[in-house]
């Protein structure tokens, strides 16, 4: 075999994964180590171009071992989902030949081959946007690639299943479901795509990252402890949840807003009722948090139809979907209007993303926010209160495409040479 | 009959009502009008010492009409709470006859003789804390004196229920439960007690008012909103409550504060999940609610046992209940750690009702609680943040006896020669 030691190629490839937002909530595992979940769900995945995941993985002879390295800091690869992943993934590597390089590397010599994995989010690890998804299935996509795993993305999903749950949905772009199975083995617990992410291209997405001063809890042991100790999540998982799923695939194939927007709403507002059901009780929202969630309902109520959906996952963050562009610029003066930035903000920093809708707010500087006036659907002076400094900063995005390899090699993260983070 | 017009006597009772606050949580009607739950409840009844309400009713020819004066303020008598209340009293009514004063009025009579109603609380009615519980069973309580209606506790808590539900919980003390019953004019749904107050004096309460800048969603409507659009809460109180019921009263029947304390937060925690469930969702509890049930399972999970339930209705403040004095005096160290006053606050009106806790805390001025330092569960330095003028007071208290009398005339509220508030 040509992957002997002593060998100095080093052979990578790099992929950019996108996050999503799940509209009808997975909490609940009925396999802790297999990550099976106790329900259907489904996401809408984010534009990578604003929130994404970039890997490159490499393979040398010269490695000595498994290695990662996650936002310029090495870490330990030796957690259990790190591992299935792996073991996953190399007892499905098939022969890889380069003849230009002089690579040859046969299915048992991955067996052998350690591997270096480096990883970057595009966007802050600790603003709790699911960073943990796009970074698990930018790790399984980019070493199937590697590995020249031939199978397709539903047989990867389930590999990224068992590194994080949510990672599943991030093998495809637009709408995505994962489907909880019925196998032991969980090898029908699989991510499927409902439509791409030109079906519904009206929509467009807000972000509000609020700032948090509580410790939260992991999403893990969370769900963990929702299961042993709510009441109701059972029947969630049983009765409601299987109703909303027929119900939500019905309103994105219509691309019918107001289904879509109840739907969302009511299932993010159960997954907070659930895990406030628990013992000790969760709370991931915050004042910040609900404060939005009435600014949006009062306004789809004054509107007479939804504008807007409010969906919250495992933090006070509030992920916003427009039914189209109008709405989203409307959107963003309310949601500016209540949570101005802190005096020293810069605007470039406090909207990021697609500025073109804060351009369409009329918005072109730190004054213009100030001059905002509540809008028309507040009539007492208690509503209109402003809270300045409760959202660290806006991003500004839409539904989005699923994995790409970036072949450009100046992409990499990898030094070619060395085989260490650039 | 010597209630003819033209007559100047004045014929007046005045009673005095607790408060409770539910163990078990009353949430939801199956009948509006009649005020019907859709399931049990059970509550502690609070010390009158420290909360209730003092209710003076009279009646004289003189009356033209029937007059409510709360907390100072006259007020519309005409809603249909009140009239329910009034038309159920009257038509129970018996014959009254005082040969000194030279008052006879037949059963008849009461038909057509006005009342006059004047009810102060003996704490602030905005701070949410049960005031129309402990109004309306005083108004049912001392009308029913008044008029000579010789119905027992129980049937006068089917009348003070139709005045406000978790009113028929103040007729007694101690601990109470009101049974949902069955029939639909509402006959069998009544208030018993399972144990008076002496059962288990052990136990000391202390009450966090909470400061809040949100507008709160009645319980009126929150309540209609929650059995119309929750997916939730029929499960619960089908399945859920049900079991509670039979457990808490075999916790209360053994003292078994370990039990009582697991059903108690448990069931706070699912009320405030329904109406999260909710939709538009609704929110009682605050960050500052959130902080103080941290608090408490901290310390709970640190002791290896329950010290401490928590219990919130609707709204943001928090119903401690200690184990004993023990507890109650490290808890209230704790909670005075966390949220000190304002620096211009004076002690006296911080911490009010039973100071003899404050006492046993070592807590002798403003400057012994800046003193406090974190308590032993406590590691890491956010858990150890103060939080300020985030509530309003503390009220210490314990569980109470029910209604009573008061003879004094001395204690009545409407002066006797013009049957008008003093």
């Amino acid at each position: 075999m040509a992957a002997e030691s002593g060998e100095k190629w080093v052979l990578a490839v790099t992929a950019q994964t996108p996050t999503n937002i799940a509209v009808i909530k997975y909490w609940g595992k009925r396999d802790e180590d297999l990550i099976l979940p106790i329900n259907d769900s489904i996401s809408v995945t984010l534009d990578p171009g604003h929130l994404c995941t970039t890997t490159s993985v490499a393979v040398s002879p010269a490695f000595t071992h498994d290695r990662i390295w996650l936002n310029g800091k090495e870490v330990s690869l030796s957690g259990g989902r790190y591992q299935n992943c792996l073991r996953e993934l190399r007892s499905r590597a098939t022969d890889y030949e380069d003849e230009k390089k002089g690579i040859k590397i046969t299915k048992k010599d991955w067996e052998k081959l350690r591997v270096h994995i480096v990883s970057y989010n595009n966007f802050p690890t600790a603003a709790g946007l699911a960073s943990s998804a796009a970074g698990l299935a930018c790790l399984v996509f980019s070493l199937a690639k590697l590995m020249n795993v031939k199978e397709d993305h539903s047989k990867l999903s389930a590999i990224a299943r068992q590194g994080s749950g949510s990672a599943c949905r991030s093998l495809y772009g637009g709408f995505v479901k994962w489907i909880m199975g019925k196998e032991e083995n969980g090898s029908d617990s699989i991510a499927v795509q409902l439509a791409d992410e030109k079906h519904w291209d009206d929509l467009v997405i807000i972000i509000a990252v609020v700032s948090s001063r509580q410790k939260e809890t992991s999403s893990t042991s969370g769900m963990r402890d929702t299961v042993e100790t709510s009441a109701l999540i059972k029947h969630r998982a049983k009765e409601v949840v299987p109703k909303r799923i027929v119900e939500m695939e019905e309103a994105i194939a219509k691309r019918d807003f107001p289904a879509f927007s109840r739907l969302a709403c009511a299932d993010s507002n159960q997954f907070h009722a659930v895990c406030l059901d628990t013992l000790p009780p969760i709370f991931y929202m915050n004042d910040t948090s609900h404060r939005i969630i009435s600014c949006v309902e009062k306004w789809n109520r004054h509107e007479g139809s939804p504008q807007v959906a409010y969906t919250f996952d495992a933090g006070p963050n509030a992920v916003l979907i427009s039914q189209n562009r109008k709405a989203a610029t409307l959107l963003l003066q309310r949601l500016l209007f209540h949570f101005p930035p802190q005096s020293d903000a810069d605007l470039d920093s406090y909207v990021i993303g697609d500025k073109t809708i804060l351009k369409d707010a009329g918005i072109q500087g730190i004054k213009d926010i100030e001059a905002l006036t509540p809008p028309p659907e507040i009539k007492e002076n208690a509503s209109s209160q402003r809270f300045r400094g409760d959202v660290s900063y806006f991003i500004c995005t839409r539904p989005g495409r699923g994995p790409i390899m970036l072949t450009d090699e100046s992409k990499s993260l990898i030094n070619p040479e060395t085989g260490l983070p650039k």
